[in-house]
């Protein structure tokens, strides 16, 4: 690979599993409504019989994020790991079809994990509770990493998800090495709240020591620094990282970089489904980055993108995004 | 089997892989618009790698019109082969959870077709091009209905694309003898014209000596009586078939019967996407016969149904139908 890629993506791999359904089933099912939370295979099938009919869209957050990088025009690269199935190979489709490397790695079709799988239930005011089945991408390890060339990529894009797989912390720490050999730099997406508790002391040493871009919610980040205050906690995020990039729904989004923080407003949209909506955000700012925009403007773009995919149905934009952006004036 | 269903349907169990593309590519790939080619396993594999990113969603002609059937409150049962991977576990899943049975047959996960799929190419005008690979839905074959208690249903549906299956003669010929064994009647959809044109004798010989309802549009009932002249193929059918309905797109609804032919004018929407348009007023309409509602309300029904699923992406509702038709006041 000698592509010098504007990022390479690092996460888990999934594709989404989509019913509507209401308040009650949610309660029904002992889900907590807003968040991910992993199942097993046991419990995804159960689920899965519970549902209403569904659709399948290609998912996983960090793959969520590329798609909208190289569908604007960012050169990029993924790596998750996928079964040799039938929803592999979806998978891995809808990534490339939107101009994204595929890296893999493959499990072997006989393998004991299916490819991932999340079953998203989006409830009627658009709120997207997730439940996951990491299945092959649990297992992607620090040796699947071998053959990337990290040093090619300006950007390494870490998915806060991976830390609940079991060899996330060694297939980090090769990917971090290789990309810094290169002179890239590293941005971390929070991913998820009680994610981020579960694995607290990992995700504050990794952004204290390696990262230099901090994608995260209000939630997520008060979650990292155990506080109900935000400004308190993105003071000190902007202490241990560079730029922290800090989207607070219909409030807009906070940065803080260079010791200040600026606040950019956003437009609120009527949601239809708030599935991939952190992911888009992003994956246009991450684009705007690359190409040498402000981070005003930036943010601005993962803004747009953000809030045409709360619009639709699944992560991945049915639209043109870039020439959703020129349709604003963003470019 | 002892449930006095209200329709059992016959047809080609199917995942729709669906994509927009542009008319440029339909004609860089050589493809019909607004029709349904077959391709073969190969084709597939090179049509998918050259669209965009697609979603899954179950579909099927006569799968579509017994989810709606279902979804409305009819009970119905669905009989087409799938194998047992993925694709047909995501199928029969999505048949379930609106309420309609479904019969099988499995083919074993070994076994050399996978479930069969249909790339679906959405233009912007909302036209559907439809390349469909048959798969494990092609070998469905008279001996695996043996097993289905046929006597029990009010209606049996088929679905006019089975006779591109090698042994539809046979199966057709079995479920027939079978449901008019308990007092059953019989539904025929002709599915498309070029499937007609394929299978012209066929499709004629079973219209005259068996079919009670025919559901057909206007070009397909063209094709059937080989003629340009609407009024005229409607008459020769009319005399062939007891009751026969054919959608004329935005120009409503012809249904012949007794000898006479009226005409229910329907609302034209804002089309998204056409896919499953025919199936769905086929479903609606024959929920309507099953409740005891005229042919002329059947035909509303029929209607809104299919408005609504042109609105949307794929061809099973993302809303409440039997709430839809409240809301317009037709039950």
């Amino acid at each position: 690979m000698t592509q010098p890629y504007d990022v390479i993506g690092l996460g888990n791999a999934m594709v989404d599993v989509l019913a509507q359904c209401g308040d009650d089933m949610l309660h029904d099912q002992g889900i907590q409504k807003g968040v991910m939370q992993l199942i097993d295979m046991d419990r995804a099938v159960d689920l899965y019989a519970a549902i209403g009919p569904a659709r399948e869209i290609s998912g996983g957050s960090a793959a969520n994020t590329l798609a909208v990088l190289t569908s604007l025009g960012g050169t990029g690269a993924y790596i998750g790991k996928v079964r040799d199935d039938q929803l592999g190979q979806i998978f891995a489709h809808d990534l490339r079809a939107q101009g994204c490397d595929y890296l893999g790695p493959w499990a072997a079709a006989d393998s004991a994990a299916e490819t991932g799988r999340c079953i998203v239930l989006v409830t009627p005011d658009g709120e997207r509770s997730m439940n996951t089945y990491l299945g092959a991408s649990e297992h992607l390890a620090a040796q699947d990493l071998t053959d990337v060339d990290f040093a090619a990529a300006k950007w390494l894009y870490l998915e806060g998800y991976r830390f609940d797989g079991p060899d996330s912390f060694a297939a980090f720490d090769q990917a971090i090495a290789a990309t810094r050999a290169g002179g890239g730099r590293i941005a971390l997406t929070l991913s998820d709240p009680f994610c981020v508790g579960r694995h607290h002391a990992a995700f504050l040493a990794l952004a204290q020591d390696h990262v230099d871009l901090l994608f995260c919610n209000r939630a997520e980040l008060c979650a990292l620094y155990v506080s109900d205050d935000l400004p308190h906690a993105l003071m000190r995020a902007g202490a241990d990282v560079d730029m922290v990039v800090c989207t607070d729904a219909e409030n807009g989004v906070h940065i803080a970089h260079n010791g200040a923080v600026q606040h950019i407003p956003t437009h609120s949209v009527d949601i239809i489904d708030a599935t991939g909506a952190g992911d888009a955000f992003a994956g246009a700012f991450l684009w705007g980055l690359c190409a040498g925009h402000t981070l005003d403007l930036c943010a601005r773009m993962g803004n747009l993108a953000a809030g045409h995919i709360i619009t639709q149905i699944g992560a991945r934009a049915m639209v043109d995004l870039r020439q959703l952006f020129r349709d604003h004036g963003l470019i």
